[in-house]
């Protein structure tokens, strides 16, 4: 994607006729990042429920009828690599304190088999990770094929709290842009479908989560001095992320934006785009490469 | 334990008065692997179901009920170790094919938040694992303080499969016992708890899962020609599971024997095994490290 580097992609449709994302299916094609030039963010309302009209009750239900259907596309893209499928699902979670990456990665992945999930969390760089570029924890955490890969947080922090907090020069900055993009391109040739999704929650929704936090004292482990500073760089960071999201939004990866301030729509919303991104896979079971009659003919026998 | 190398601890209460397992509960010191010399496997009945008298339903239900417990208790694990708490908990599970290694995983390890959970599958080792120590792969597979560990087999193998198929001497056998000791040791002196279970199934049993994995098509990629084989050796596994429980049950990893040839029962034994271990560990919510009133003055502020 040389051509590209570090802009929108020019359209929905690559010249090669893929479009993963739009394939995925409705929910997707509704939550992912228009095209166009800029991003504003002011413009999504966090309490909105796009796609769903049914109410808080009937969403949780749909939810919970969801788990059958993820637990089999996991198995299925599981059986699949057994017989060489190198196909795999990386889910990036980014979103302000509070915004429930933690609550997605516990209501949302744990419907799916914990044996086929590759979790990991990005803190602060270690002084073991700051030694090496920003993307080689990332691609040490990466799914294997047949896994479903989940970071909560990822490569983003490089452009975000290193952009708000002035961690690395402009420059060094908008080169990551670039190299961000390349990098998801390669990870989507390697059969990695990227999932990233901004969990948008408003400035008053994070204020009530923090006030709640700081009110049950089982709660205060999750709290940190970073948490009031963060928020006080706002408008900051929600500049950092409508230029990340606009600059990497790509055609093969393009960025969901994810309405967050109703925890049971984030969870619906993000576990239908799990959905529609495993259907649009659609992985099969392979065929055995034994003979099934002889194979039975021996178990008969040995009682 | 260098007094106790390559065999049984002499009782269960140590020298310094700790006994991990006893003090876990009711249902590990029923299942544990009672003292005394040698084990003969042919004598615990795959399908007893011990410490649960009430069938089939209640067992699913209660099952159902222990989540949010361990949920729970995983989450102050978690919490704890925010604190400096190096706690965690390994389940090991060992078994024949089909016993429901992967079941459990799926049924017991799905009911935890999958964040906090690290899993391992050990297959035969790869070109790189083979040119260290066998237990060089196990130690990069350790689940970090907090974290809730669980091997799909693990070091075991390497007295297992190994003596069966003679991938080693006898005399390299015999070491690995004792190096399993201490290594399980030193795991309990950095506060690991190791929670060993052998999912001990019956040979008809086997027969029968094989068969209906053969008759569903959908389930004939988890079949391979080895599951065949290691069948015919099954009196030669039985016994080199008999020397390993034997010689690596120790008051500080003591082996548990799960009959398991009813999933539901599996399911809840291993179940309550963990929330029994978690229970006795009791891990507590750290205490604010920060000025409550004032976060909550300046939060207030922030409209």
């Amino acid at each position: 994607m040389g051509e590209k580097d570090g802009t929108r992609g020019s359209g929905s449709q690559k010249a090669d006729g893929r479009d993963d994302a739009k394939e995925a299916g409705r929910v997707s094609a509704l939550l992912r990042l228009p095209d166009g030039d800029g991003v504003d963010l002011t413009s999504y309302d966090a309490r909105d429920t796009p796609a769903w009209r049914d109410g808080k009750a009937a969403g949780l239900a749909a939810t919970r009828d969801m788990r059958q259907g993820l637990a089999d596309l996991q198995e299925r893209l599981w059986a699949a690599s057994t017989a060489g499928d190198r196909r795999r699902v990386l889910l990036i979670l980014q979103g302000m304190d509070t915004s429930g990456k933690g609550g997605t990665v516990k209501h949302v992945v744990g419907m799916f088999n914990p044996a086929g999930c590759r979790i990991r969390a990005f803190k602060a760089p270690t002084p073991e990770e700051r030694k090496h570029s920003f993307l080689w924890r990332i691609r040490r955490a990466l799914p294997e094929a047949g896994e479903i890969g989940i970071f909560d947080r990822s490569h983003y922090e490089d452009v975000l709290v290193a952009r708000v907090r002035g961690l690395a020069p402009h420059k060094e900055i908008a080169r990551r842009y670039r190299e961000i993009n390349r990098f998801e391109e390669s990870l989507a040739d390697e059969g990695v479908t990227v999932v990233k999704c901004f969990l948008h929650i408003s400035y008053d929704q994070q204020r009530r989560r923090l006030l709640r936090r700081l009110d049950n004292p089982a709660k205060h482990w999750k709290f940190s001095a970073g948490d009031i500073e963060d928020r006080a760089l706002w408008p900051e960071y929600r500049k950092a992320y409508e230029i990340a999201l606009d600059r990497c939004s790509t055609p093969r990866a393009p960025w969901f934006v994810v309405p967050a301030d109703r925890k049971w729509y984030r969870n619906w919303a993000i576990g239908t785009l799990l959905l529609e991104h495993l259907e649009a896979l659609d992985p099969r079971y392979p065929k055995a490469d034994f003979d099934v009659t002889e194979y039975r003919k021996q178990l008969l026998k040995s009682v």
